[in-house]
């Protein structure tokens, strides 16, 4: 898509600006019809969820998928909305920073989650060098003139991070205050299932923080603690072919 | 896809094959991860709809989308199943048949549904013009070397058809005849609702019928009446898109 860039930079201050006023709700779509519907019920972000995606795609979620692929479905998401999209874009799939901002404008995106996971060696990348990453992307942005806002993912609280229990919260202040001063616009330590872990990060983090609902943790409990964005991944998508499923079988019963 | 064409041919071989035993159920699909499910639910057929497909990318059904969109959409279906996939080809693009053709067989499609609605001019294309048409598609597929399954649709039933109601049985019939004789390998009347309506085509075409559930008729009634081959659409994407709306505007309420 030929993007108007003053349309992008519009688009991405709203985007940012929607961190710091009412908690912002994303329930991530993976296609065009699903970020109509959540147009439609009245969001005023699409957010996409890679695990759908990749999924609706036919390939395993970790950067599994070709990102050509990933971002053309991305694409096709923001052609047919209003509304500041921001892309799942995983770790970034090993691109340069301004490519990835550049690949990210094309297709018509102002905003995206990146994740300090390694899909190539597993665990975490090393804190500096993901800060660093985040700062070159930041500048990367500026060069190409659209503020894009990014969401830095921090994967201590995954299994796959590596990082034993109790070290997990602590890691994720660590990280999330380095990714703030590199120009992450919004810290998001996914997976946190304790109210009292998701406050310990809203106190220590400086900015917005996005959250996870989950059983201790319902929206009113997110926005009493003062979690600026709230995001749902793919579970949207596996509701839909879990329920897709029960209505095929019986068919063939 | 490099598909292998002994393999192609097996394929439709076997989907063939499979017009002329147990009433074959096809719960349509839109994407890898609906296919994986409904191949995992047992179902010995992938078949794509159409206005599912080109909904999830974003365009109108009736060949809004553009043709390469819709057969990458279809090829990523294609690529992760291990049964026969057949495409929901509206009315074939435009392409020329060995065109056509040659677009299934490399995304790794063996059948295709292929409609008599005029998306350009409207209403119908005159029938002799089209058996000619499908005729040329069955010799374009022998040239190929894959003896590809063609469903031909019948569009009579459709409000867009401009049959008149008491003409629409009796035009479906001559249609699906020359259909039949042009070397379709299944008539697809679609939108038939009542009981008569497809016990009479069942009963006056030479051939398999595809039919769609409805108030009048379940699975039981369709196999009891000797139907075929039986059809989803896009019933199965709209529920997903209609849950979704519901899952959706509960969060923001």
């Amino acid at each position: 898509m030929a993007a108007d860039k003053t349309d992008l930079k519009a688009r991405a201050q709203r985007l940012r600006e929607l961190h710091h006023g009412e908690m912002l709700i994303l329930p991530n779509v993976w296609d065009a019809a699903s970020a109509t519907v959540v147009v439609e019920a009245g969001f005023p972000v699409v957010a996409t969820a890679s695990a759908a995606v990749s999924a609706m795609l036919g390939y395993p979620d970790g950067e599994g998928a070709p990102w050509q692929e990933m971002f053309a479905a991305a694409g096709r998401i923001a052609r047919v909305v209003p509304v500041p999209v921001t892309v799942d874009a995983e770790a970034g799939y090993g691109l340069r920073p301004r490519e990835l901002v550049d690949r990210l404008l094309d297709i018509g995106a102002v905003g995206c989650n990146l994740e300090d996971t390694d899909h190539r060696a597993g665990g975490l990348v090393e804190a500096g060098a993901h800060a660093q990453r985040l700062a070159d992307i930041r500048s990367a942005a500026d060069d190409a003139g659209v503020p894009i806002v990014i969401n830095a993912r921090v994967d201590t609280f995954l299994p796959g991070g590596g990082i034993a229990e109790p070290d997990r919260l602590a890691e994720a202040i660590r990280r999330g205050r380095l990714y703030r001063e590199a120009g992450a616009d919004c810290v998001y330590p996914i997976g946190v299932r304790r109210r009292a872990d998701i406050a310990a990060l809203v106190a220590e983090l400086p900015g917005p923080v996005n959250g996870n609902t989950g059983d201790e943790l319902d929206l009113a409990a997110l926005r009493e603690l003062g979690v600026a964005r709230v995001s749902y991944g793919p579970r949207f998508y596996r509701t839909a072919m879990a329920d897709l499923r029960t209505a095929v079988e019986r068919l063939s019963r």
